[in-house]
């Protein structure tokens, strides 16, 4: 069971003894500004003094969506599992951006519907092909939800007793906005019409549509929703995956990147369960999808990067792996002033 | 001489020919943001329709500045030397970060003041140990400017011969924040009072001295100057090399990653010497240092990273190049919708 995972405190001092290494460096103090933060913020996500970002490994979770059906979407279903069979052969954004940045992936079927070959590298959950349609019934059952979170988590687990040091969350779902919108307004109580945006490309008549619809799919379950409660009402298997992953990471120590607007709703849903996994999280992106703004100002935190992205598998999360990387290096290999022979500024 | 050196034009149709390759692969059309338009810029760059972003390589410039005597520098001059020695040793940031990103460093004695060991791996101009005093006489002679202009795009040009395809473009010297602003507002009549910051970390009176030292300065050769002769009044030699060296690089169709305060008022000089050189650079990080705001805005240019970095070595392009390298990579290497078989959007 996922609340049997204890996710260890952060150690005492742990902050303090990371800035003063980084205030021993070569350099100003503070003139790195951002990766300074960062270094103790992996720290701290790992709970160790000498935090690694490597091995890094992305995990796309990729699942479909009922309220599909309902018009929410520019594109097709389909596309989830053709999506699925183009990251396997590494032709997805995803695929190149992990093989620039020196980051393995694994891909994982959360929920596909369609149907998908047997395939070497492809990890199959194998709870049910897509949800029900929130719009008209709950998504999920609570079962399900729980083997969603389960699985997540011990993918996690499973990562980092191989030596996983950083995870960054991906997904690929056809529908999937719809479904992080309805997560975060019944989990942290976010007003619905800002949280629904273009996804991969409605437009604004297509907008208007998505908000009616998922108004209805809200008002079937109005009001504030624990977080399990609202991944059964409103789905989905890649955020339920994605947000047991989150925990599973934290239980173990490892670091997680959470990418962009639906890796940013699973993690609400899980910080929203397991508050003591906060310190875990780096956020790599600001997505262009305006929801994101939102839920970032909500969770108060200011991502690495902001290059108008809006693709999700996690390709923003990819973009940060390096970041992360020349963060943890810095503390690990920089020369301090005494070991380098360089003087201190003036008077000091 | 710098002026036999031609800088191709931006062959017709090359950027919609990116653009389009772009939009044939498997995502939503614009969905990588900043990404497309890096890769598209690269291409102009390197004034090809397959840009590489690798090999890429550091150049780091160090330089001492006469106008340290005034007292506009929280550190003493002879960092400067020690910081060079650091770098051969692998010790700085700047090597940590270059290791991370999988970029090569070439570390350059520019003008260097105190006494430096023969070391391999350290390239020297061998011009002059260093600027005279810029408060009270000119920095550097006509012919000294001239020297460092061809020293630096000749060391452009060899990497280029030596098939580097990304140049970043570091420094080190102390003083050379006061230098940096000198020349922008000499060369493109920005105000000298907010150029002026803290560098690396002088405190507020600091800053008040600093700025009255840079009027004095700017007095003895008032008004709006050209890009050489602004080089002769302020200096320095490696803001020198560094405008011959972005204008090298142009000429041989390398692309060179602008780093922060320093290296971006580098390319105002040479982007005023030659204008055709623009398509060239890429902007990698928006630097805590004030004045880089002003400089940046006087460009039109928008970097690609704000971390509230502001060391200088090149540390913020080397942050960018895992940018440059997967927006390039994305262009060789995604699948399109046709060789993946995913489908189009709806109605499509």
């Amino acid at each position: 069971m996922l609340e049997a995972l204890t996710i260890p405190p952060v150690p005492e001092g742990l902050a303090a003894r990371i800035a003063a290494r980084i205030d021993a460096k070569t350099k100003p103090p503070g003139s790195l500004g951002r990766i300074e933060d960062l270094a103790i913020a992996l720290g701290l996500a790992q709970r160790r003094d000498d935090p690694e970002a490597d091995p890094a490994e992305l995990m796309i979770f990729a699942a479909d969506h009922g309220i599909v059906a309902e018009g929410v979407s520019a594109w097709p279903a389909e596309v989830t599992a053709q999506m699925v069979l183009n990251f396997l052969g590494g032709g997805a954004a995803a695929n190149v951006f992990a093989r620039a940045a020196g980051v393995g992936v694994q891909v994982i079927d959360a929920g596909v519907a369609s149907d998908l070959p047997v395939a070497p590298g492809l990890v199959r959950a194998g709870i049910r092909r897509g949800t029900r349609n929130a719009a008209a019934e709950d998504a999920l059952s609570p079962a399900e939800v729980e083997a969603a979170l389960e699985f997540g988590a011990a993918l996690a687990r499973d990562a980092a007793a191989r030596g996983v040091r950083v995870i960054a969350l991906g997904e690929m779902g056809i529908g999937n906005t719809s479904t992080a919108a309805l997560l975060a307004h019944a989990v942290e109580g976010l007003p619905l019409a800002p949280l629904a945006g273009p996804g991969a490309g409605l437009d604004a008549p297509g907008v208007t549509r998505k908000i009616a619809i998922l108004e209805r799919a809200a008002a079937r379950r109005p009001g504030r929703l624990a977080p399990l409660d609202a991944l059964a009402a409103f789905g989905g298997f890649e955020i339920a995956a994605m947000a047991g992953a989150l925990i599973g990471a934290a239980s173990a120590g490892v670091a997680v990147l959470v990418d962009g607007y639906i890796s940013t709703a699973a993690a609400m849903v899980a910080l929203a369960a397991r508050p003591e996994a906060r310190a875990s999280c780096l956020f790599a992106h600001r997505s262009h999808e305006p929801g994101h703004r939102l839920m970032l100002a909500h969770l108060g935190v200011d991502p690495l990067l902001d290059l108008d992205m809006r693709l999700g598998e996690g390709t923003g999360a990819l973009l940060a792996v390096p970041i992360v990387r020349a963060a943890a290096r810095m503390l690990a290999e920089m020369a301090t002033f005494e070991s380098a022979g360089v003087s201190g500024r003036g008077g000091a």
